[in-house]
């Protein structure tokens, strides 16, 4: 028999937001349509007044929207503002309760909140940081105008304008910028008794509440006390001697990539934060920390694609094009230099029309294989894998398989080559020629890496173009070099 | 004045773990330099008998080694045994207490596992899962010989068997695959009263508790009871009066992908996870949907990069060399393809060799915008933002894109080619050539991901090889045949 279900019991699932976004573009569909109804009446000659029918439906057809829109969580509302069209967007955006602002603001892609905020005024921006915790509005400043700040700030209270100011001086992507200031802080010479009468004032604990920070008069931290302890340990027992003294902390400047490695590695929910003077001054939570490694992964992916920045797919074109101009001219530079390269040997292979024929496939595939040889030494570098005792170990070995595949396929080639051309000197320089190849993209596949990390940058960014660049020219100049040599 | 310190206090931070992996490396090379003069002396003729002073600093070597890894977390451990070369990750691997293999083998890379594995007889694998959950043995069990499954399951309790088979029942990246069976549950009828003592009984709650269950006889989910609640709620209350009804529930069978993103918008720490008949059958928690989304990640990079699985950085140069062979093939297929189009034109490129040297300009531009394309539509898929009203717009907002592109690029190249080859038809025609191949490349860049998409097919895997092959092949093709129409 079916148990029977309780109608006031709401549970979701992992669909639902597919569907909310179904049932928004629809209603946004006909909102479009009664919208250009209307248009089209007002511009018909003798002015005929709205039709109240067409009016209503438009009310109806707002107010569905509305219900649709109200019982979603902000992070919903966000997703469905992202994929809709810039017009349809702001009528949604105009359909949201003004107390949810923030919060969905808080929730949507960088370049959606440019547009939403550039459609609202400063008085309705400050509102909507109204209800929002200090380490949130942190979080929305840059993107927020001067005035707006300002007026913030004047709106805060003493403490929290503080905290405010402390957020806002962190750098990006440290521990400090991704802390919260919500935590539970407790003296260590209390019985549990005395914290659980403390807990119950509070009415309710902060989100993500799994342990209560311990620490003296000077703010220093002493220990940790999981908020499970409390539940199944004696009430008459002193904080101190329950509380845990190994655990992790991090410090307000620690890069946010090695805290979200912590985080994975030792399984943490959240974690103190601390200054250089060992004082508590926030704390880490592992949806912070989820959030951070969702953009931190989105904006590498983009950068791999030479996006500069998180694209809003309804971006302008013009937009568009700036967010991706940089990236082709870069290529074109470099694709100008293999040009010339080729230019070099004009005369041979005028002499022997093949090589033009057969040089991508050189440069081609060396620029696979250094890619290949890139991706393993980028994963080990933010791995942390690569020490001085084995970094030399892995040169020795990427440039072996880089030799053993040249053979392999330096080989195919080769026969491929003599199946069109019939020309066995020919063959011997593309195999040649792809062995060197190979064995250049494999040594400059280990250190263009190796070298960015030293000199302090991020060896995912641009390594895989660099790479490409040397394949081809070198490539290019390897094969034909080879053939004006032996061949022409 | 600084704080007296409490010497029983054991904080961790984030540079922790890489100073125990130098630590371990610096020690391993005295034990490999150790080991070489014990063999040189057994070596030596007449058998000198072993030094009892380098016996003893052997042992002693070994010993500190020890030392340094009992105190380390498992993943701590796990990270070390990656980054060492293969014999020092076996001489540590047997310095490891026996009784925390499983919680290694679970946290080191699917590679290294793999190694260790090998390494270990089936009795001390059998040992190794004993410390483990049945949720955590099932993730170990398809890298585990049959014989020592089969030995498992005899050696399990009745009711942990079950658990074991229904967790390897799951397909892979589904939620009941990531769950673990730590739940605790209550009855709706009962009063918080009775919950704390039962929870008192428990001794300690199960990791990343932050709720608990309520389910009826039937086990039908009715709702949860977050444990702060516990805390701040009059005790005489009945369960049912305080549990969450509005609540995100996962089944058994949803895609872990989406459960993730689930996770990531809500914020949710633990939830529920339900057969198709509401009955409670599990739960997730926010660190199996971390790592979950890290194994992703590191599978899409190498995929990307065109490595067919997670390479142990020191693995055998043939291993390494099998692992990649792959994608150089398909790449080697589409260059011989690519070639061969050239090869059509050979008449032409004799009779103007200009064309060789500029050729791989059109076909690499046109290959980068199609990557930046195919980003970008990948993206908007995978976070669901492409709707059946919206696509439309997308394919004309790239192929705008691409002709502005066309025109600034185009034109670009056309004065490139004038300075260098000063022929303004050979300007023309290559500024038309890029433009007709972006245009392919924006089109192509759409309907490859859309369709692969469509197909049921992960569009992030191949379609990038698939765009570079069209827009090499396709931008000779182009190029070299609008040269043979208006120039040769």
């Amino acid at each position: 028999m079916e148990p029977a279900r309780n109608p006031s019991v709401e549970v979701h699932d992992v669909n639902d937001v597919h569907e909310a976004l179904e049932r928004a573009a629809e209603l946004l569909r006909i909102h479009d349509e009664l919208q250009a109804m209307a248009i089209a009446a007002a511009e018909e000659p003798g002015g005929t007044p709205p039709d109240p029918q067409r009016t209503q439906r438009q009310t109806q057809n707002l107010d569905e929207i509305r219900a649709l829109l109200d019982p979603l969580h902000p992070a919903d509302v966000a997703y469905i503002l992202e994929a809709l069209p810039r017009d349809q967007r702001l009528v949604v955006w105009d359909l949201v309760k003004a107390d949810r602002d923030g919060e969905i603001l808080l929730e949507v892609s960088d370049a959606v909140r440019e547009t939403l905020i550039a459609y609202m005024d400063d008085h309705e921006l400050v509102a909507a940081t109204g209800q929002l915790d200090t380490d949130e509005i942190a979080d929305l400043a840059p993107d927020l105008p001067r005035e707006v700040i300002e007026d913030v700030f004047k709106l805060l209270p003493p403490e929290e304008r503080e905290q405010l100011r402390e957020a806002m001086s962190y750098a990006e992507d440290t521990a400090g910028a991704l802390m919260d200031f919500d935590m539970v802080q407790i003296r260590e010479d209390v019985t549990l008794e005395v914290v659980l009468r403390y807990l119950r004032r509070l009415d309710e604990l902060p989100d993500h509440t799994d342990q209560l920070f311990v620490v003296d008069r000077a703010e220093q931290l002493k220990g940790l006390v999981p908020v499970n302890r409390l539940l199944v340990t004696d009430l008459d027992v002193a904080v101190g001697d329950v509380m845990l003294k190994d655990y992790t902390q991090f410090n307000a400047n620690d890069d946010a990539a090695d805290v979200a490695a912590a985080f994975e590695r030792y399984d943490l929910v959240s974690a103190p934060v601390v200054d250089d003077a060992g004082r508590l001054v926030g704390r880490m939570t592992v949806n912070a920390v989820v959030d951070y490694t969702r953009d931190k992964i989105d904006s590498e992916k983009l950068s791999a694609g030479g996006l500069r920045e998180d694209e809003d797919i309804f971006a302008s074109v013009w937009k568009s094009v700036q967010n991706r101009w940089a990236w082709l001219a870069l290529n074109l530079i470099t694709a100008f230099i293999a040009s010339r390269v080729i230019g070099l040997f004009e005369g041979s292979i005028g002499k022997l029309v093949a090589l033009a024929a057969l040089m991508p496939i050189i440069a081609g595939i060396g620029g696979n294989s250094g890619n290949q040889t890139i991706t393993m030494i980028v994963r080990a570098l933010a791995l942390g894998q690569i020490t001085r005792q084995n970094a030399s170990k892995l040169f020795v070995k990427e440039l072996s398989v880089s030799a053993l595949n040249g053979l392999i396929w330096g080989g195919l080639v080769g026969i491929f080559a003599f199946l069109i051309y019939h020309n066995w000197q020919l063959s011997l320089v593309m195999m040649l020629a792809m062995m060197l190849n190979l064995l250049l993209a494999a040594s400059m596949g280990v250190l263009i890496p190796m070298a960015m990390d030293k000199l302090g940058r991020d060896p995912a960014v641009g390594s895989s173009v660099m790479i490409t660049a040397i394949t081809d020219s070198g490539g290019f100049f390897i094969f034909l070099g080879l053939a004006t040599l032996f061949l022409v």
